[in-house]
């Protein structure tokens, strides 16, 4: 062994005792500098659940994040605006962000009938584009219209696969996970009427997305969703605030806002099956974890990786 | 040892067995039965904290609650209204209600000024009634005019030895613990500035109250309260709804609505120290517990004790 190959083998082994010594969170610490802070690549696809509100003005942090991952300049984006009463509108809107911003091809995809989603043309630019914008609206229009129709399949696996990068905001955000909330309430304790819960798009399946979440102050009825769901992470979502997946099984956070994770898998009660639609919930042993910029959480090992080091 | 005594001495063991193999849910069941739901007896004294706006008109069950507490048709009922601008109105409003179920004899210590706690006139009622109920107003004009005080001093004394039952609704919540909070907002991410902290009355010092809890949507700023006070366990209280602590180190639930244990034991991190005031909060490994009536928490053990027993 070469002088070079032992310093780097002694190296290697000390990292390693430091790892050890100081435990997973300088483990995630050194994890999540490595993936770093930087500009993605533009070849670095993902999945964003954006919770609605995001900047269309000044840094345009998230929305560039979108067309950086997209391709850049190379970047073939679909816009989807069809949870929207006003798809042109709201298309509009964003064809000119993406556009401003450079992007080499942009097409909305102006679905307003199931059939058009059988149609070859659509089909074609969806197998072809490098990354799908889903606008705001109504989630339950937005599923009505592309719920198990062959072109959101085609999304859905191309999006899985890490082929393109998939942002949905709003209600767009809404549809991501197996199950999702189609409309609620607050002010008032938890209970099952806070929450209406219907089938989403099952892009990230384990996920019960809410999103505008403290804007609009959601924690009680996202709660309200888990107590009768804690096969799912609660994902709350604020307003200019995205929930960003690479497939590696961590949730980033970037902008301005927090996102709230409710993980129910320590959950020891509920009384949801015995009381009526009304009446209190009880829910015994919740964890939450608010996260913010920077922040990540290993949705396998369910533990928080925070971008300050500075713990308890 | 007589015939009696060994069957005494074989129903414990076998109870203790019992316990030991149905685990802590089932002995926190019995535990919970054997005190029972039914109405107090008239000598158990208790500290009971209200989210606001309880029953004054139907069942009243807190207020009944309280006065059966106190002592029933024994009771001798100290109101003290000083939280409000209005002390005579709301003062009247309660004298009413506990006339009319038959207290002995009530008073209303009307303070408007410090000095007026050195009252021995006062002083001496605050030694001998059974019952002290604060009313609703701004907690800050409470605590003005009560903290230290001789007369607080008294009462709060009193009330840890367990020999009245002190109650507090609203504003008469709020001052319960050390720490109090005082005013805040909601709607936002958890942030520093979305909730202002002062000193409370110290009655059970460890709790951090927040009252109206779910009907303001008041659980961003507890989480941001509590991020601030990891000693504390942010106790999240609706309204018609109490809090009930016998000095036994169980919270009970009575009421309507539920009350929302933060458990901050397990926190492995917050941003809190390093961000602006406005900045969102990043909190990571909060335990949260959504009790309803009938339901326990153990403040030593830390574990919640529900009532319906269907576990999970």
């Amino acid at each position: 062994m070469s002088k070079s190959g032992v310093f780097t083998a002694i190296t290697k082994l000390l990292k390693r005792l430091f790892y050890l010594m100081t435990g997973i969170n300088a483990a995630s610490q050194l994890q999540y500098q490595s993936l770093g802070e930087e500009m993605p690549q533009s070849t670095k696809t993902a999945i964003m659940i954006i919770g609605g509100a995001e900047d269309k003005v000044h840094g345009r942090e998230i929305l560039h994040n979108f067309f950086m991952r997209s391709g850049s300049t190379d970047a073939q984006i679909a816009i989807i605006p069809s949870a929207s009463r006003e798809p042109a509108v709201i298309g509009e809107r964003y064809r000119e962000i993406f556009t401003e911003m450079g992007a080499k091809r942009i097409e909305i995809l102006d679905i307003q009938d199931r059939a058009q989603c059988e149609d070859p043309i659509l089909q074609s630019y969806a197998e072809s584009c490098t990354g799908v914008f889903m606008t705001g609206g109504d989630q339950l229009r937005l599923c009505g219209l592309l719920a198990d129709t062959p072109l959101m399949t085609l999304i859905r696996q191309r999006s899985q696969r890490g082929e393109i990068t998939l942002a949905g905001t709003s209600a767009g955000a809404a549809v991501m996970g197996h199950y999702m909330i189609a409309g609620g309430g607050s002010g008032e304790s938890p209970n099952r009427s806070l929450v209406d819960i219907t089938t989403g798009l099952g892009i990230i399946p384990e996920l019960l997305v809410d999103q505008h979440f403290h804007n609009r102050n959601r924690m009680a009825r996202l709660m309200s969703a888990i107590a009768g769901h804690p096969d799912c992470f609660g994902i709350g979502i604020d307003e200019d605030t995205c929930s960003l997946f690479e497939g590696d099984g961590l949730l980033q956070v970037i902008g301005k806002g927090t996102v709230t994770v409710i993980d129910p898998k320590e959950l020891t009660h509920t009384n949801l099956l015995h009381i009526g639609a009304t009446d209190p919930l009880s829910i015994g042993n919740l964890r939450i974890h608010i996260l913010v910029h920077g922040d990540r959480f290993n949705l396998h090992e369910r533990i928080p990786i925070h971008a300050q080091l500075d713990n308890m």
